[in-house]
């Protein structure tokens, strides 16, 4: 896959512009300086839908770009580049086959293509799984690890915004071989509201979620295997948990690991730059300095500190970004930007 | 120590009402239904005022109490069966020597007189550590564990917000003798503003808090020290860190612990049940059913819950609380109530 | 109506706890300490509920109340001294006769029965209007305005939060004559979100409210009528605006008149002093002091404050209240309290 | 004053750069598609900091910008083509001749150019006056209003936040002459907490501004000059209140009037078009759609809807904008743009 003929800007499209994740898709492509306007494409009940501010009143006046329904037909004739879905993994399931066929290039933001083996995908998805040659050819999206895979990719599975946070931070530090694994790690994750969808829930009523805070989805969430998938990790060498925070955007992942042997906060720290040398969306800070989410709010990056404690042996690292920009679209067209062989950060920062 | 003889209101006094916790105890025993009108000591700054209301316009119309200034001969003359100091560290460790050696009971909210090692206040604190003898004769104020020493109690260390939660959380396992604590223990903890004090910093501006989440005071948290002296912990076993969220009041405390063996739902859920048994600040959630900061706002309930992995061996615990509530002021009234003999729940409910 | 017998605490039911005005509701009189623990009637899906704590909570281990299926006769039954009815609009104006008829004391927290004119209701509320005799026979329950109806009042239309602040903060300058109504007086209201109630929209999802503010129901809203009923205003001569706020609580109106002639300060302090003299649920701020949400929020004050120009012409008055306290369930308690010929605050201080 | 010779990007430098509106600025200036990287001019207490990053840690990875000492050389020696200050009015007036005299253009965000009259900023900020003929030279910088001023202009004085909405929303219907002005305008404005600037003060403690409202500044706020001066209301006229809000950014401005006769909703919203015909920043809403902070929060568009009462005589206008987007900084390169020449809206959408 060669890139862009120079100058000409790339067309895409969007499928998915009503949810948190699309929209903010929308709001990123459209200031993209490599991408032409998109096109979104729409799904049932929205037919007399012609401008994309006539469905979000916010791009009133700078996103005037075209909607349509959606169909395989109308993407190809498009001659599209790639093609974004940011859909329910049910649809993603029904679509992404069909696109693949037709030689789109897809970036899916939904979890049915994340994992190598269909049974996992069945056990913690609940529904079948797709066809295990696809399965095969997806690329995890995770760029800092899997970039050199992007360019020839046909199929990017957008990672999941947990996963995200908390193997960026935990995958240096078991690759480099320092943890005492069996002592167990625990992965502590907090998101924002933006996180849950769109959809409205009792339990994401203003009132319910306003100065409150809760666990959820304890042992059962389906973030859960992709962190095993890309850590090494099993079930029972770590736990991890999702909160719910009284705020829009942003997850804050803390992570709790017991090292091998005593080691120094320069070490972690430079052990941490290494890994992450010449990627641009991961931000490591000095030792001793924590970032929070207003730091990457808006932002595609994953800021990454850590507190050692004296005796060397206990860490702790706080992983942070924003569900929809590093956990959701942002990393969306960090992908995509790989595929096309455009810089990584570009339309990013 | 007898009981107040029948029918007679308490008469108490609280030293610091111009904190969040000072307003809490001052709302909270303005409604007490065994105490009289409660007297407000003041110190520097707040000469000219007569009335609670004038300091706190929330309380107009109903908190008319009286204010006056500060003096151990003032409490001893009002014939105070208690007071309670809502003060700094180093007030209390002035103002506690003089009014106990006046014979005046003292609830101090300060975690001044918390340890029974002076070397562990002064190793923490960096202060000049309380006379030995005094730290020795005080009550560690968890009425859940000790109880039994409240009625001859002269003086009540009450404790921290975060260790409430983590200790009562963590308590009835360790006793069990179920934990794998060799495995490590990581109390993840999160706590609404009013916990970080009322003085402006720019950290706690809320253009800062809101829409934030930052993790603070990892391994050197002041609250760490109750934590291991009320559960037999060492540093070494657990790690203890705190979060800033953007709520005004509440504690949640994820705790997690491997088992040393496999469990069930039942056995943890009973085993709590029992632990906790005739303590009504305490509230067990049935297996699976998590509590949240909503639950417990504006009560001195503490209330907990727990998942557990299918395999029975990892265990996820949530523990929480109102920082000013059961956190503080609350809990100061708990205690109180046992030194005079009321029942626990007394005012609370 | 007399009172009740001394030392007989009341009894109560209460038809409808599922809503944020119902629970707070129970939360008040489970606290009130003339009445006995209340009885909660539920209408439809919840026949195995037999305690409070199993519908909410936050109710366990002090909310012990119990619940059952609604009729009249098991109100009846019960020897209730009055029931409130947390319900729908359409759900009062169904159950009302019914109870009144079976000699059951009423105060309800619907629109259904708060006009005289029942060509009022159909017009605003575009529902069939109620029994022309038992809308003349119902009291608006204002009691600042009307408390010497209470005490022979067989039904109390409990008034709308929005109405309560803006006519408590404009009748007494209105009766005093001293408003220049001809220039017209604006009513600029903003409410906390569990005025809009529990049930999930799409514009009350936490992500739509939180960091947001919008107005709605221009010209249209349906408090105000009411605000007409007890001001004498014409629509013609004044604009009252309704917008939601990202807040949980509370209600803060902000009120703009010219007046007819130059007036001090002094003048309009007492004027709202004399006024609300007696009334202990009303504060007036001294000249130049402004209340807040903070101020009333968990209370059943009104607390009004003004500024007025140096020209002595053009006042603003700020009047907040509690949208759940004496905005409905406290001011609901207040009329009881009326009713019964308990003291006004018995219970809501 | 002629554009910049095609294709040179241009030169600026900003003065201050430590409140909310020096870093929006910053942000926005860094992404500006034909504004070289700008240079930040620090005054006292940061000599040891070069880079942008080390005094804003969010600015980390993308805006690597070079920060220095202030001083009127440096600024003429880097040969900017405009300076932007961000700078307290005092500083502003001690800095603006200086610059001005020295050649540069300057874009001043503070209140000590806004007026002609130097009375008028005498009385209302409390400070000795600006020079007269540098205040007669100034542009007041609303370009929907002064854009052909801009081109040759030497100092713009960038207008306030509460203003910019008040005047743009005003502003159509005074000049159509429809208003009964003698019936009184009313503006009701409410701000979200970055407006009252980043200094730790009680206030705005996260505790207090949270899950509060309150209106501040009546009668006596400093804006109270501009909406006269550019709407031609006298005092009299109109009433300006401001509110703080518990977001972060936003200002919604409700605007109650009088009609001077009655009118149709199509008649107002054609107004309203015509008037900002051209203006790409200022949207209007179809006639009973309203905008909210979230539609304009982190752009440059206000945004304008209204309501008209049935009799067509009673009309409100809500006028959204961010403080910190068009009601400073925003705006202030809005204003930049005119001056050089670039398209109105370059970098803000």
């Amino acid at each position: 896959m060669s890139a862009l003929e120079a100058g000409r800007k790339a067309r895409v499209g969007v499928v998915g512009v009503t949810g948190y994740a699309g929209a903010e898709l929308a709001r990123l492509l459209l200031r993209h300086p490599r991408v032409a306007t998109p096109v979104f494409y729409l799904r049932d009940g929205h037919s007399s839908v012609h401008c994309l501010s006539e469905l979000l009143p916010e791009f009133l006046g700078w996103g005037e770009a075209p909607c349509g329904p959606f169909s395989v037909e109308a993407v190809a004739r498009s001659g599209a580049d790639a093609v974004f879905l940011s859909t329910p993994h049910e649809t993603s399931l029904e679509l992404v086959p069909e696109l693949v066929k037709a030689g789109i290039r897809v970036v899916d933001l939904s979890g049915a293509f994340r994992f190598t083996d269909p049974e996992t995908f069945a056990g913690w998805y609940n529904l079948q799984p797709p066809d295990q040659d696809l399965l095969q050819s997806a690329v995890y999206g995770l760029p800092e690890l899997y970039a050199d895979r992007l360019p020839a990719a046909r199929l990017v599975a957008n990672p999941g915004c947990y996963p995200t946070s908390v193997v960026l931070g935990l995958r240096p530090l078991i690759t480099a071989g320092i943890v005492n694994v069996r002592r167990g790690i625990v992965c502590d994750s907090k998101s924002g509201a933006t996180g849950a969808g769109k959809e409205p829930k009792r339990e994401l009523h203003f009132v319910e979620v306003d100065q409150n805070m809760r666990a959820y989805g304890l042992f059962t969430h389906r973030h859960t295997p992709e962190i095993m998938d890309h850590t090494g990790l099993t079930q029972r060498d770590f736990i991890f948990s999702t909160h719910l925070l009284p705020v829009a955007r942003g997850i804050l992942s803390t992570l709790y690991l017991w090292l091998d042997g005593e080691r120094t906060a320069g070490e972690i720290e430079s052990l941490y730059r290494r890994f992450y040398a010449g990627r641009p969306m991961v931000r490591i800070r000095p030792a001793g300095q924590l970032p929070d989410l207003h730091h990457v709010v808006h932002t595609n990056f994953c800021d990454i500190g850590f507190a050692l404690d004296p005796s060397g042996e206990r860490l702790v690292v706080v992983s942070c970004l924003d569900n929809l920009g590093k956990g959701a679209a942002g990393q969306a067209i960090q992908n995509f930007n790989g595929m096309l062989g455009f810089e990584e950060a570009c339309g990013l920062k």
